[in-house]
């Protein structure tokens, strides 16, 4: 404990996700004083078809994005 | 915010999810009152093996539906 | 199933809640066929002093809001 | 209700989850006393590159455990 | 790891809810072969105003169960 | 997106829990390159009692740490 769970779409790299990560779990360590090993941490990646934001999926977002 | 995660097996097509998760997100803007950008959804969608009811994985239910 | 987990900020009314839990009840009926029987929700509620967006706590959003 | 959610790396067989999520039902139905119909159960399953613990992700810590 | 989420409503006494998480432990430490150390569980439990089945409250259906 | 969520026991100071997610939110527009307007974190903090790892809960563990 604690447990951190990160809800995210797809397309980073392994190295982004290992970095991010990492800092969460300094951030955790810093602030709350827990040993590094109670620190764990999951990411659930969800296809672009699986994820919403303002009503648009994120299919539909990467589309406008690149109008 | 806020943050809805819907946790389903696997099995619909993505019109299906599009839709559901567009009338949720009117579902917060019309009771909330919140900005439909502020909306975020994520299905976390599990194989028919990772998912149990009834103490029946997804796999035993859907095979006991076809009898 | 499915299970869908609501991640909010307090300050609504039940009413609020209840009507936006009834549509989003409604939103899975209709687009994937499920017994409404079958769709659980939970409002998980954090105080303001909980939840962060964009690097400010909702305490911290609510007082710039009223300036 | 319950839902049980489970956060877990890959590498287990399906039997070996489908086991574990039989005792898990049972444990509901034992103390809470709900109808087993009622407890579901999903597991989210990440690849060794989407979890962290003690500051390694799983594949990191795969590789020390094999030295 | 694995780390456990049970979504419940209010209702249950503290040491039925103790007991349930205990075998919920067994059940990982049995088939999954890992430490009991390893095992975080924690209940998100939600006032009746906060969950939904079958598009009613749990308020609702507490009501109703009275009658 | 993406959110976070923090699982976590009761205990910690409103200052430290701040710090804490200003720390992440920072994580993730250092490693993912998102917009910090675009990160939500909620800390789903549990009483003692409902929250256990290693087989105890964390009031039979902090009970033990007292001695």
């Amino acid at each position: 404990m604690p447990e951190i769970t990160v809800n995210m779409a797809a397309g980073r790299t392994d190295e982004q996700k290992a970095n991010m990560m990492r800092d969460i779990t300094q951030a955790l360590v810093t602030h709350l004083g827990v040993d590094p090993e109670a620190v764990v941490i999951q990411i659930n990646e969800a296809p672009l078809t699986h994820k919403m934001k303002g009503g648009k999926t994120f299919v539909e977002r990467a589309a406008e994005q690149k109008k």
